[in-house]
């Protein structure tokens, strides 16, 4: 028994350290674990009922492929201990490994959704719900389609989640990278001044006009002017008509690339309709997402009143996305294209609304689905409750028995009360005299029967 | 877009490589992950039948929780580059972070599973479904019990899950660490030799007991008459009576620790009776299982026989684990013991013989779950295939509808039957206007209604 006196002692210097947590990850419990299963079962069926295949990939990925797709993010990257063999780092996102796994597999057209954990040394702030280990619950299209098609569902797709998770009310911003540069461009930004700009306009949800107008003269150098024109576009809302509108601005219609946009977004609008979902989709020239990858259409989801849970959390955009014709490309080795549209729901800030809707409200969340405990009221009867429980277990129904001999009845309530669990069977010298089991309601004490064939046990199958 | 243009030149230097997948790791396809969800849902189904709930934890712990607890394997445990902060490595199975994770929240009672990816360094053999990456399933019970009944719950679970998953025929061999020490000392085995000579009688599954005496008498230099003593034993195969006849044995009765195990096989057995399992559960003194932890009664399933796909995947163990008393306290700072006893699911091995399986047989994969595809025969009727199939899934019902503005029946047909889609909602002029819609099973291209009111759908829901 040497060693395992060894693996002791190894064990004592560790003990103090092991009461903390790693920065940034969490450990989930069974509670949290029952809300995360709700909101994937939701926000799952969703997916499946518009038809998507699933796929996963390793948690790792070569250096190389992620390198130069975050641009200054890529300091964030968790790299693996150089233990001989390839030089790995943890994924930082689902949509480089997929388009990684498109170009790899030479796959031209695919609906699929990947629900997976991605990693990112950030400095997390908890109570947002940002940790460096979260998850990421992708949908794409990729495939050459006729315009907007795609995209259209994909929003379709935002409305039915955000509406089924039910999180108060919501708005979806819609805008074009095509619309955002070509808007640069008739302001007179020089064209290497986009993106900086654009990441300014983008933080137009947290900063006011003035502010960001500031940044744009003040520090990256833009002409007032060329700010202000900006400043009329980038407050403009509205819908197909906005488009339309734009279309015939005199400035912007100069610009082919707003134009192909800007025809894009009322044709959006117009399979938006069909779809039904145009009362909380709007059309936001403000809206300027970070990512370089965005090639066409862009979108945000945001709760406009999440209510209760509004102060205690903070949650902003809960879901975005929109098109990347451009990343496939990237991987394949002759450069061929696969456009692609997709959206990425924002699942750890909806795990903490629900949390947080679970802690406020009354009701107990229940962390298994037991119907039935099968209990006794005397003793010695250890053998005629593991008998029957197993009897419930063959017949498909969920059941628990208490790891005890000679279990006291009351705490056998107890832990029914404790896990929600909804019937109890219990089992006494008569009732095994006659061939019977008492089935009781543990809310209301309240006898179902006073005999239960378990092989159909109607009363514990209708549960 | 300067910066869209240097992303691409990245690139280039990279592309050749793209095309290798990292070693011991693979990327699952639709089909694979539609098999995965099938076992996945089947196990799981059965760990809830049981009550239990279900936790998660960080992919990676400090390194020196790992520290010590796998022996020689250590080396494979993966480390991430230290970035600063923490030193972290990934987790090498879930087991250890589950005795960390009851020591950190001070849990003394639970009953739980958990799935999730773990990682090691290993010589990956894929044929054979070793992976660096690969899933853990493992389920396990925690707390202060009367002796055997959760032990024989894991046994009732293992025979379920290999019975459901109908993976051919199983049987499952039992032991005890108490017994295998009882045996060592009694046949002579010096105490500082018991693992050495552990870890040869471990061979016997795939040695014969010739070469395993000749490692233990040449190589490990025990006495020929305790080996042949040694090899009395290990022959043994049985259920209680076998347990009922090595209490009386001379030798063997001598050992405190064996009697203790004895006794409790006994009992297990007793309490397999009642759970209906014993035909394929038995007590082999020939097992003994290679991690240090467990303390008490071991468990391995293997399948005798895996028909067809027995030559080509040799599968081995599908299952295994046993009770382990002290590795909670490992990680308590006053060193406070839970019982434990769990059992894990081989569910790589499960998958390659389920995809294998999946080849074999002519019938196809399905990988999404899609109900209707709604079509058209004329051109021109994108809108109201758009606004139909938005119908459909505001009705529930999974649908697909072709990203094209006039497909071609044919390949609306084709896509049909590629995918496994059951049925075709076909809308034409005339059907439009007599306000019905043409439902087709593709299979057999024959007409299920006239009339379809597609908010009750009955033809539909039905599928």
């Amino acid at each position: 028994m040497r060693h395992r006196c060894d693996v002791q002692c190894n064990h004592c210097s560790l003990k103090p350290k092991l009461t903390k947590e790693i920065t940034g990850t969490r450990d989930y419990n069974p509670k949290q674990m029952a809300i995360r299963e709700k909101v994937f079962n939701t926000i799952i069926s969703c997916f499946k009922r518009h038809g998507a295949e699933t796929i996963d990939t390793p948690v790792f990925e070569l250096k190389e492929t992620l390198t130069g797709k975050y641009g200054e993010d890529s300091k964030l990257i968790y790299d693996l201990k150089d233990q001989g063999g390839e030089l790995l780092s943890l994924r930082y996102d689902l949509t480089v490994p997929f388009a990684r796994y498109l170009a790899m597999n030479k796959i031209t057209n695919i609906k699929r959704y990947h629900i997976a954990k991605v990693y990112r040394r950030d400095n997390p702030a908890m109570t947002r719900g940002r940790y460096r280990e979260f998850y990421q619950c992708d949908f794409d299209i990729a495939g050459q389609y006729d315009a907007m098609i795609p995209d259209a569902e994909c929003l379709k797709i935002v409305y039915e989640i955000l509406h089924e998770l039910d999180l108060g009310d919501f708005r979806i911003k819609v805008n074009d990278r095509r619309i955002l540069d070509g808007m640069f461009a008739v302001c007179g930004v020089p064209d290497d001044k986009f993106r900086t700009i654009c990441s300014t306009v983008d933080k137009l949800d947290k900063m006011s006009w003035e502010d960001v107008k500031k940044e744009m003269v003040n520090e990256k150098g833009l002409s007032e002017q060329a700010a202000d024109q900006i400043g009329e576009y980038v407050s403009m809302q509205g819908g197909m008509d906005l488009a339309e509108h734009l279309l015939q601005d005199q400035k912007m219609s100069q610009s082919k690339q707003a134009c192909a946009g800007l025809s894009d977004i009322k044709l959006l609008f117009s399979y938006l309709q069909l779809f039904q979902v145009t009362d909380k989709v709007v059309f936001d020239l403000s809206l300027a997402r970070g990512l370089d990858y965005y090639t066409g259409v862009i979108y945000e989801a945001v709760l406009t009143q999440a209510g209760s849970t509004e102060e205690s959390v903070s949650v902003g955009s809960v879901a975005g996305g929109g098109r990347y014709d451009g990343l496939v490309g990237m991987f394949d080795p002759k450069g061929r294209k696969v456009p692609c549209v997709g959206v990425s729901i924002g699942i750890e800030r909806i795990f903490s609304i629900m949390e947080q809707k679970a802690e406020v409200s009354a009701e107990k969340v229940r962390t298994t689905e037991v119907q039935v405990m099968v209990a006794s009221a005397q003793k010695n009867l250890l053998e005629e409750r593991l008998k029957l429980t197993a009897e419930l277990w063959n017949a498909g129904i969920k059941a628990e028995v208490m790891y005890k001999k000679n279990p006291k009845l009351l705490s056998q309530l107890q832990h029914c009360e404790e896990s929600g669990i909804p019937l109890v069977a219990i089992l006494g010298e008569q009732e095994l005299k006659d061939g019977v089991v008492k089935l009781r309601v543990v809310a209301t004490r309240e006898e179902v029967s006073h005999t239960v064939d378990i092989h159909t046990a109607p009363h514990l199958r209708t549960i």
